[in-house]
């Protein structure tokens, strides 16, 4: 039962919200704290989900809409790849748990983030297993679009990895 | 899944430990936000369990410990009545899993009820219900007591309040 969490999570934001009078300041607050979460939390979902090492951007991609997101917060997003080069993807939510409380944003923060704590997550879990990316959300249904979409860009090929790592 | 909201519980204490310098301060904070998830949370439990009405104090803590606990938090405290008047329980938790990720307190944050918003929460829900009650840690296993023990004290006798009801 998530509700205690999505609850405890809107506290959370509120708290911030309490503190920092720029929607950029929670923003990045939470982003920061998400990436503390991510760094721990990789261990638990590395050990739980029994996955394989990701041989393609695209499977890290699945992986996380498909394991991490069912197994932290219950939903599934769909991914699309969204350049040209392999290396940004969209992770899209129907429905974002994190916001069932939620019915809309106060007119004077317009430009709050919501569910960054999530975007932060992603990076600092990612970071741990040795992939740099930047992370944010690129739609968001509490700000009136029809889709909430979170935009991951990878930011090395692994084969460029490989290729240092053989030097 | 709970890692994430357990992570993200530890991010919300650690960001009020950085805003509040006096432990009292921190843990009333805490307080305060478990009792508006409380009010809130009380309609999902209510759905969620399909309890029926509790015809005694017994009955409730018996409930608070047996289903929303384990619904909320996967866990299920032993439940000792400590009163001879009836309206004192304690619920005493062998393993506490918002504190999974906490290995101990500061030294400088010695009289810090980490898990303090749980109390809030049962105050919150259970004044849904119409049963005024005071919440606080009794023992605290992060503070090297050998259990944790949350106090639940109700406040009136539900024959109290239906003599009231029928002036």
């Amino acid at each position: 039962s998530r509700e205690l969490f999505v609850l405890t999570y809107g506290a959370l934001v509120a708290q911030l919200c309490k503190e920092y009078e720029k929607d950029e300041d929670v923003n990045a607050c939470l982003d920061r704290m998400g990436y503390s979460i991510g760094i721990r939390l990789i261990d638990d979902f590395l050990a739980r989900s029994a996955v394989r090492k990701c041989r393609s951007y695209s499977e890290t991609a699945d992986v996380i809409a498909q394991v991490a997101f069912k197994m932290y917060l219950g939903v599934t997003p769909s991914v699309s790849c969204s350049s040209a080069t392999g290396n940004e993807f969209s992770l899209i939510l129907d429905k974002n748990p994190l916001v069932d409380f939620v019915e809309e944003l106060p007119a004077e923060r317009a430009s709050l983030c919501y569910c960054n704590l999530l975007c932060g997550v992603i990076r600092g879990a990612l970071e741990m297993v040795h992939l740099a990316a930047e992370v944010s959300f690129l739609q968001d249904r509490l700000k009136g679009d029809a889709v909430t979409e979170i935009g991951i860009t990878f930011l090395r090929k692994p084969e460029d990895r490989k290729n240092r790592k053989n030097k």
